[in-house]
């Protein structure tokens, strides 16, 4: 009987757990440290209670609680499974390791996937016998709640495992964007880097506040953003389209490029600005309030979006 | 009686018409155009169609297009205004002349606001005689939809002035965000532009095609971008909050932007791709409808933001 296996059940393996489940595969979980096994029925709770006001704990939200199973032994957890979906430390040397057990244990074909960031699978899979089942399928923090994953194979990667990698994120509801080749950050958090980098330099040299620079995004570029990606932007603000957006536009925005910022912009200075922007979540209690407040948002954001017309 | 005085009626304009009367702003427009002037209560009409079922054409939608009228000469415009929104062409001669009429005709303290995304109050106001109640209110396109609006006044204009725009643009509904000082592209464009520096080298480079790319953003960073910025975003990803996230990520990330695309990114090779990437929007009635959906999806999503929780 086939089914997901999640290894590692911090908060990244625990919301994958939920995800799959959610999508009506029957999920094991395996973690090195037999207390998180002990509390991931009560985890899963407060997922499913979080979600399900808002539709999003699957069509039966006891039924997808039922489908994760807890497993002391990574063999069990192993045994049957469709694929693996390893949410380990980002520590190159843990990583490997890691992957040679799974790839070890796992019989032939099965997939192996790692929710790495910021390692590529050329990097922890390279020289494993099953190489070529090995590949990155990165999310986005919560992965329940924001349906992106990065699928990013090594060169050494079988097209076969890829493609199937694939398949399966789509049957759980995530929307799989594929890397055609590897580099570092993926695209994400490449785009992400981008946008702090320049954020960071623009509060520091005083041009905005933090507060300022959010509200640029969340009430401008942001609103786009939640349901057509930048390409499709511009693909929609020149009559002639993309391509001729850049002919009309291309060069005044290559002109903001051109001294765009860069690794300078991460400063102790601006950090401290930052750091002090939000004084309202000066405890980490605060902040997990906060990130509860945000998981709410996500998952109203994720219905509404689920309800509109894609044409 | 105070009004708003709308200086150029193109998309801008007219948006900007809207967005005012909406919050129960008198309104009159003026065009250097007759015939933009004989077309606006149609125009005004369909905005009003196209947002009222979404709740975003103000409490009464019909005294919504009440309030807009077209006045013929600028003089009549201008008289008795509260604050003037130029919104001509991008081109510093001619907004420069163009000023310095309105600065000519508009009596003493009523605000000059420019919607210029291109050009900075400090290069098309310099010298005026009422230089000091010269500024920048930028909007994004469209602004009865995004209702960010920055502000940038030029060293030369009165803070008076600057916070009278602010408070104006606030109770017509828009989220201002202050300049504290000009920058070229001010906050947002910067902002796009890295973006699609970043992007476009992904793609030209092979790494993800334009379909890929833009669901790394609608399905990834765009989901929380839709209602928290990139500050708040990292604040929320570390225990401590933003001082600690790039306390244990800056590093990360300055090694991302390090390598980040600048403006050697917009080739013709990129505008090529991308420029085939929308086969179903080859035609300028295509985009229309496509603009069409964007409008009703934003205004969809403005009533979902508007409903949520704030904390």
């Amino acid at each position: 009987m086939s089914h997901i296996a999640i290894v590692g059940a911090g908060l990244i393996g625990r919301a994958w757990a939920f995800v799959f489940a959610r999508a009506g595969f029957d999920v094991r979980v395996w973690d090195l440290d037999p207390q998180v096994l002990e509390r991931l029925d009560g985890d899963i709770a407060a997922m499913v209670a979080q979600t399900a006001p808002f539709g999003q704990a699957g069509a039966d939200p006891d039924a997808t609680a039922a489908r994760i199973r807890a497993v002391p032994d990574l063999a069990g957890a192993l045994d049957g499974a469709e694929l693996v979906q390893e949410s380990g430390p980002e520590v190159l040397a843990i990583k490997r390791e890691l992957f040679a057990r799974l790839d070890g244990l796992a019989a032939a074909g099965v997939i192996l996937a790692s929710s790495s960031s910021a390692l590529m699978a050329s990097a922890f899979a390279e020289g494993l016998p099953g190489a070529s089942r090995c590949l990155v399928g990165h999310p986005v923090n919560p992965p329940h709640l924001v349906p992106v994953v990065e699928i990013a194979p090594a060169p050494f990667t079988d097209p076969v495992i890829t493609a199937r990698a694939r398949d399966i994120y789509a049957r759980a509801g995530q929307v799989p964007v594929m890397l055609k080749r590897e580099i570092d950050g993926f695209i994400l958090n490449r785009l992400q880097a981008v946008v702090l980098a320049e954020s960071l330099r623009l509060i520091e040299q005083g041009y905005v506040d933090p507060q300022g620079l959010d509200d640029t995004i969340r009430h401008g570029l942001g609103r786009r953003w939640a349901f057509m990606g930048p390409m499709e932007t511009i693909n929609l603000n020149a009559p002639g389209g993309a391509g001729d957006y850049l002919a009309r536009y291309g060069r005044m925005m290559a002109g903001l490029a051109k001294t765009s910022a860069r690794d300078e912009a991460f400063t102790a200075q601006a950090a401290a600005i930052v750091g002090s922007a939000f004084p309202d979540t000066a405890t980490p209690q605060a902040i997990r309030a906060r990130q509860d407040w945000r998981d709410g948002r996500l998952a109203a954001l994720a219905r509404h979006l689920a309800d509109q017309p894609q044409h």
